[in-house]
């Protein structure tokens, strides 16, 4: 659960090696992460990236074989950790309603986590959306899984009654969606609470206003 | 009201040129515009805007001296696209109500427009977020006018009666903004209708809760 412990979904490539490279491949590419949150994934180099971990190029080289090995390895290490941080600790709930509060206030965390640019997504589809290739194809694919994500809890929360029938889920998982990513674009420039309670509550308010009986 | 017709707020400079400069100026920096939804502001050179206006670098450097100074003139026309194609039409609607509809309307055509990249405005506050300097202000400064002027709307149509006074302006502004942002980044990676729709869908739904005897 923590954020350098992301070894499970990395794997593949990385099994090969000693766990002492495995471990250093993971504070590697955590920095990455948070690096491509500043300078975007098209900033993030060998050479730069090397700077920062106090290790020689060749070195880097060595985990990375190129740039574009080096951003993919950096998105996945990052859906590590957001499905460590965001999806996973909601899964337990046992209603959707309560899974759909749980993924918000875990976004809403995520957003306010070590990353001076926030959302490692939302900063990495601003840059990406323009330009093909694989990370733009892994950073779409991100977004349409998540909405589908907070679309099938609506659709959970409906069959338990949480949500009205005519409520169209798409729709409102649209809405949810929204003011998290407002939420996340106004806290980097501000680091500032503001828009956080804003989303809270237009989410909270949203969310009453599509419970079956409305109090 | 022209995308071109952009003369009127970059004068000062400009002033001191010949017709045919200011045209050739205004018709660079429309391509600088289109330039940054696609590469971003940073990765827009002197060089690279001199090859896609068929200007020799030498050309270009007589009408901006630096990399900051074509990043600021950039910034300036968009704003003054902004203020044609969005702003300004709806100043002439008679009540704050049928305005903050007009800027909706307004705002979710603009992104529709031809730059590739959505809103120039968007797409650079994304880039610039963790970039200390003056772009990065002037952007922060954007957004924070935009958020108010439709707060100011609410508070307008708060004051005809067309909004109920309970309606927190600013919360009320966040969550109008927060449907067009979104509406925004889906449109540019999907070009397709629905995120648009949801988002009007999501502020006619909004306001006509927050009307003063829901229907």
């Amino acid at each position: 659960m923590t954020e350098t412990d992301t070894g499970g979904r990395v794997a593949g490539r990385a099994r090969k090696r000693r766990p002492d490279g495995e471990r250093s491949r993971n504070a590697i590419l955590g920095e990455a992460v948070r690096l491509t949150t500043i300078e975007g994934i098209e900033g993030l180099s060998i050479s730069g990236l090397a700077d920062a971990v106090g290790m020689s190029k060749s070195g880097l080289f060595a985990h990375f074989g190129s740039k574009e090995e080096l951003q993919l390895a950096t998105f996945e290490t990052a859906s590590v950790m957001f499905a460590e941080q965001v999806v996973e600790p909601a899964s337990s709930s046992p209603t959707g309603h309560e899974r759909l509060r749980q993924l918000v206030e875990n976004y809403l965390r995520w957003i306010q986590g070590p990353n001076p640019g926030g959302c490692f997504f939302a900063s990495l589809a601003a840059e990406m959306d323009t330009r093909p290739g694989p990370v733009r194809d892994r950073v779409v694919q991100f977004t349409i899984e998540w909405l589908e994500r907070l679309e099938t809890t609506v659709r959970d929360a409906q069959a338990e009654g949480a949500i009205d029938p005519s409520q169209d889920p798409a729709q409102l998982a649209f809405e949810v969606e929204a003011s998290l990513f407002l939420a996340n674009a106004l806290f980097v420039v501000s680091r500032d609470q503001t828009p956080v309670e804003r989303a809270r509550h237009a989410i909270e308010t949203r969310l009453a206003a599509a419970s079956p009986t409305p109090s």
